[in-house]
């Protein structure tokens, strides 16, 4: 007796959803693409990632959904509208992986979820049965993608979707690099609300050396701190995200908006004597 | 036997409710909303459409909400907020439609639902069973409108919400012109956040002629694309939106910064040689 | 028989959870948080309150929650994340009061919950179970309030939590004062998005005296408002507010921009003669 496939039925409990999109609060797009999951899914189970990814910054949805998406349930059905391509020839894609499904554009959004997690299968949103009657030439996240993650999220069998894809778009992120005179270097990734200044350089690669000297932007951060509270209010520090990465800040202030400085700029990190 | 009215009994599951208001996010005005659906519906599936509306802008809302309301499921409750008159002698009211609910203050939101479904009632939110038991002066979102469509939800009885109301205020649109050249004239409605400005001219009026021509804020724009890939990105183009409209957008851009134009601009469309 | 103690064991439905952040909405953080939640509780009911509280405000943060907290149901789980000293010594807490339950740091976030709402508990988050395996020092939204209201809205013992606080930590407000000379003085509390000035001036204050005149940032305003219609579009008005306190606000306009002022500015209240 073989065990069934995992999400080859539906399930009695329909898997959460979750929305990632460009397409900001004040228009009414981010509301219809839940109108139309609740219409397949009445009691679907809808959250919010974000909806304020810079217009068409891929790069910036992908960061931000690998922040967000290794907290949600498993099975949760994440689906990622940033999509620069719409109705031109790029295809939409469905992703299977161990833990999650992911539902938007062929564009490469979806590269940090191939690096990091067990792809099982990708299919292409073929099925005219999951996508809206109607398929306008601009709004695939209401026509296409809201409808089929909806499906998804009910248990459709995954290889009715469409067919497999075994040629994702991929993009690629310069790495932190060790230099050989024990220096790290890395980028900011990116910046939030607070103007925290988060890079690619992974806390654990400062083990070993007993401190640190940041540069970033023309300034000099001595030390890495374990919290806000090392420094007074308004200082700068460097110390450790919340994702595990070295991130610059300011103590209840902020510190892109003082360095003038944002994602892609380039963070360096010095050893100090080992303590 | 008769049958009984569709919504004269609580039904086993409650309607979904959407919520579009000119309150913001930065307040706390929609969270109380939303705390005062829960408490009289506990298990109320609550979807924002949106609560950027210009502040006070009813025509805004009015055509946000025909723009999604058709995409949720069947005898959803829509509740608007944009109420510039709260306080007053406005009413509330309550508009059934072949298939949804719509409450609100009587000041014209409702016009486009009025002009394209077919409506069946409308009432005066006048019981006091259905609101709260005390009812300020200035925020009828959580008093009256909130726990009026909690209560439509749960589905009571639609004529025991108040008296009929068969005078409703309705908003005129200028409508977009055929002019005896072969010429449309039409005029922006809705400018998004990418920038795109979305027209009041259908797509299909575009039928028959072989190619056309647009003017908009002193720019001219050739011809009507079916997609953004169609142009360089940077570059203006006329295509159709995603409401069946005409609809000025610059590729990976903003064209309503590009054109410093916005709702209320004339859009001429000019026909080329048949092709 | 004795009755067991009304939250000692899991409940059949979870109570609802809201969420009060400084976190803005651009950033995966509060959409994180949320997936925290429905993996401990597949069928929590999660509502926004606001997440663009400023940042580190902690005292807009606590009006805002006295606001808008009465009008959810019983029991409801209010999670408030402004939390300038995260990282540091700071506690976080939850108290359990007659009517809800609040969670987040003690920092004097919840002091209006403490003069307003009948105390049963305060107790650390103290419980290694409650909280997620891995805790950071900078997002204790996603590894400590969320995976905390979670449990507790699932219904675990109240006790479980941790040890009892008996010395939370208490922000103090200015008081309105009644004047030998029958003024009134008291304060901005509040700007909210449309501009309307809320001060901690109680409207029941102003009974008995004829009329009355208001003077706010230099601006003299003549008579007590019932409602917006009272006065001229653009016209500044004295009226009650929402809350039953003395608001000041332009008739479709922005009493905050054109009095260029906000929280903490003075309001002098006059009474005329009986009338």
């Amino acid at each position: 007796m073989t065990t069934p496939p995992r999400v080859s039925v539906p399930r009695n409990h329909p898997s959460p959803i979750s929305l990632l999109t460009d397409f900001g609060l004040r228009d009414g797009y981010v509301g219809t693409m839940k109108g139309v999951i609740l219409d397949i899914l009445p009691w679907g189970r809808i959250l919010d990632i974000t909806h304020e990814i810079e217009p068409q910054n891929i790069r910036q949805a992908a960061y931000v959904l690998a922040t967000a998406a290794p907290y949600f349930p498993l099975e949760t059905v994440h689906v990622v509208v940033v999509d620069p391509g719409v109705g031109s020839e790029r295809r939409g894609i469905a992703v299977r992986t161990a833990r999650a499904y992911y539902v938007g554009p062929d564009n490469g959004v979806f590269s940090r979820v191939y690096a990091t997690e067990k792809v099982r299968e990708i299919r292409e949103l073929a099925s005219p049965y999951y996508r809206l009657p109607v398929v306008s030439n601009t709004f695939h996240g209401r026509d296409i993608f809201a409808p089929f993650a909806a499906h998804i999220a009910a248990g459709v069998s995954f290889h009715s979707i469409g067919p497999l894809v075994t040629d994702p778009v991929r993009l690629d992120w310069p790495q932190p690099q060790r230099l050989p005179d024990g220096s790290l270097q890395g980028e900011i990734l990116y910046a939030d609300r607070f103007g925290n200044l988060i890079s690619d350089i992974p806390v654990d690669w400062l083990e070993g050396a007993g401190d640190w000297r940041f540069e970033l932007a023309g300034e000099v951060i001595e030390g890495f701190a374990q919290t806000y509270s090392r420094v007074a209010r308004g200082e700068l520090l460097a110390l450790g995200g919340s994702e595990g990465l070295v991130e610059v800040a300011v103590r209840e202030g902020n510190a892109a908006a003082r360095l003038q400085t944002g994602p892609g700029a380039p963070l360096i990190a010095r050893p100090g004597l080992v303590g």
